[in-house]
């Protein structure tokens, strides 16, 4: 089961230059292409000739050709062209709403006339020399929804990773309950972490505010930010104002739906600072990231397969840092239903 | 659904030698085994006993022996030998008929009286000095049907083939349509391309005829030859006949089901000379091919991929170029049809 | 279909250490751990709250804990602590009977109420120095049924292993019958081979007295000893007794179904000899046994190929040396109806 009123990424910008590319988001196979203006367009991979995938075509001009049998297509997915006929056979591919927004390519899966643009969440961007990032896409043999559960329940840091993302972040995220906010789309967690380490030397203790955003389905927006010990105090545990950072780091995370036991997941880490700042230290601190999110993966696949061999309607034991992952589920929920009810 | 009445290449005649070979066609695992005089024989690739393989077995004079416990076969099937029985117990396996023709080992998987060994299609062989030819086989991840509707529309020649075949041969595949005609179980196609190249120099230029025959389910054989400029108006557009060609290329090729999703895929392409003029500039022609089809493997692939996520209901666009694998469609449909009718 | 009350080889006692281990037996999870005393405790290798596998997790004393989100269970399954929370929460993991017993743990699948140890066959185990042993593990992509069988009529040897096994015991395993006993849930196959080789040098004759027991499901014990000849006929064909042997092997397997097309295959070769003593012949002869098992699996996975094609209702042709395995099959099929009826 699948949202299909939503925007989901499709892949990074920089992915889709000259070459049409094909990939399969929530079961439905989807091209995205660029015109020779560097325009992108999206639509079904799939010529309606002999359902051959349009991502093996080839751009040309404003049109996009099947390199199949030849039958060419235009911007709004009309056929134009079809060798042997004098006259293009009236038929057109499915085009779907695209944006280019923060480094993302977003493509809206659900009927077009409701695909408003005001619902893409704002991610970081990977552009930004203020804002030094290092994008990364990996694949998991598990649902989506295993890993949604464990972007909104980060009480799994001090577990699975114990022995880096613990350690670069010095803090005790089982122990502490984030203050967590519905809000459309979006659930967002704030907290202060008093006592945690200082990223860039570990040695060094400060307070530090922690707030991410998950938007369903799949869009995690993170960024944290170190500052001297007894902020939090001084804030009133509130969300830090008119105070310098002595560090920020920031995460831009994208959940896409391939099948139901295949997700991709892209994501960018980095931090808000001068990229010529950027250390030694710092960029070891992005590989800890890498390592930590390799580490998810690891253990939602070793999940999914437990899953795969258990009754679907075999109980689970709530516990407090559920509330995350249930309001998450319970959203979904609700525009599933919503969907379905249309 | 497969056509059982039907001979199929179940490989090379090279491919067997001393030790029996276990493939599947249409589902069925088939053992192929030469007797101590080289005669081959085909049978079902299960011993009786306990459902073991026979191409693990082992060839003993005319008779084949089961490996696993050692029930032993005759060359019509009957069990002429097992351990510890004074008398072999009277049970056999089913025996396939089998033909070696040029080159090929053909096997019949319908009801044996209606082996029609003139059913076979006339290929070219492979061990004939004045036709130097090469010989491969590759595996597709897809269904037959996808790689027939391939070899019946060569209109794609132009496309996938776009820096491969279509500059070898010179031609507009796309622009122009052959001459197509339906006898008992094969397509036949034909036609000039005026102002080809010649493969062996692709700066001459030359007016080329093109004649390739389908045969259901799955044997393609292909004739072209080149003619100096002004042969194909000086023959009314016909067969050239009386004219000695400049140069003539063949190929032979079989399509054999594995399963709904997987099928072997057997061919040889190559010359009409004598071997010993074959030139570095005609071997490099034949390499062409090779790259040709493997060109057919990724986007006949690509497309099984899209047709796995397609609603098999879903409309597909008729194009001109489409009468040849709709006949052929329509020829295996029909013949289907009365298999099931039987 | 398999069989629940049943104690099942997890694997070597040396397979776990410190580290949790986690393993899918008859298509359950099953973690196996140590406690901080070296104890051995197993459970269903899955968290009641996420469902996430328990052999990621982490002992702590006598705890084990998981390393998702933190739970922790004692050795009887009761979670005992759980992050946020000042009581842990009532609930539990299921734990299996285990037993540690001559190098193997042994996992009880069915009602722990009925784990009786006595069931537990006897094994050779690898740690005496005076039963030099090699272990190995493989894996077998076929259903656990067709390895039984393969152990219970040793005849494929004079076939399946023409050049390895049958060379080593130069003796007729196909021409004989073995004396078959069963009792319980054991099945018990004796004989002498006559005029056989003796495995540290093949060119002395020598008479063989064989003798294994299966236990279902899986559990292979073999015994062989050489003897000079005339051995057999001095003995009255019985089994030997007050006679020294020249040459004593012995083997221990465990068969251990993971799915229904997945087997786990763990066994030991060696012989009953002072440690010291064993040359480069009698370790070349345990090679052979490895090579051996590698045939085994081959011709086994071929065979499960054979049947994923073949209707399960076509008939198979009983041979004379079917007796052993038709005898466990009835008493599988005994224990499984007896398995329902409760």
């Amino acid at each position: 089961m699948f949202l299909m009123e939503s925007w989901y990424v499709f892949g990074w910008s920089y992915e889709v230059a000259e070459k049409p590319v094909g990939r399969v988001i929530i079961e439905q196979p989807i091209v995205v292409w660029r015109n020779v203006d560097g325009q992108i367009h999206a639509a079904e991979d799939r010529c309606p000739h002999r359902h051959a995938p349009l991502s093996f075509g080839r751009v040309e001009g404003n049109h996009l050709r099947c390199m199949y049998h030849g039958m060419t297509f235009n911007e709004a997915g009309q056929c134009v062209d079809a060798p042997l006929m004098a006259e293009a056979p009236k038929c057109s591919i499915r085009t779907y709403p695209v944006v280019e927004k923060d480094s993302w390519i977003w493509v809206w899966t659900g009927a077009p006339e409701n695909a408003d643009e005001s619902l893409i969440p704002k991610a970081w961007g990977i552009d930004d020399p203020n804002k030094p990032m290092r994008s990364h896409g990996i694949e998991y043999d598990a649902h989506y929804q295993l890993i949604h559960d464990n972007l909104c329940d980060l009480s799994h840091v001090d577990f699975v990773h114990e022995t880096t993302l613990k350690v670069a972040s010095g803090a005790d995220w089982s122990a502490t309950e984030p203050n967590i906010t519905a809000s459309g789309r979006s659930i967002k967690y704030e907290r202060w972490f008093v006592d945690a380490a200082l990223p860039s030397d570990t040695s060094v203790r400060v307070d530090a505010w922690s707030t991410y955003e998950f938007v369903v389905p799949g869009i995690f927006i993170l960024y944290g930010a170190r500052f001297p010990a007894g902020t939090a105090e001084k804030c009133g545990y509130q969300a830090p104002e008119g105070v310098t950072p002595l560090f920020e780091n920031i995460e831009q995370q994208a959940v896409t739906p391939i099948s139901e036991t295949k997700t991709a997941y892209r994501y960018a880490t980095g931090l808000i600072m001068d990229a010529a700042n950027v250390t030694d230290q710092v960029k070891a601190r992005m590989e800890v990231v890498i390592k930590t999110f390799e580490e998810d993966r690891q253990i939602i696949e070793a999940q999914q397969k437990i899953w795969a061999l258990t009754d679907p309607e075999m109980k689970k034991q709530f516990l407090p840092q559920d509330k995350g992952p249930t309001m998450m589920r319970r959203l979904m929920a609700k525009l599933i239903r919503e969907q379905e009810a249309r």
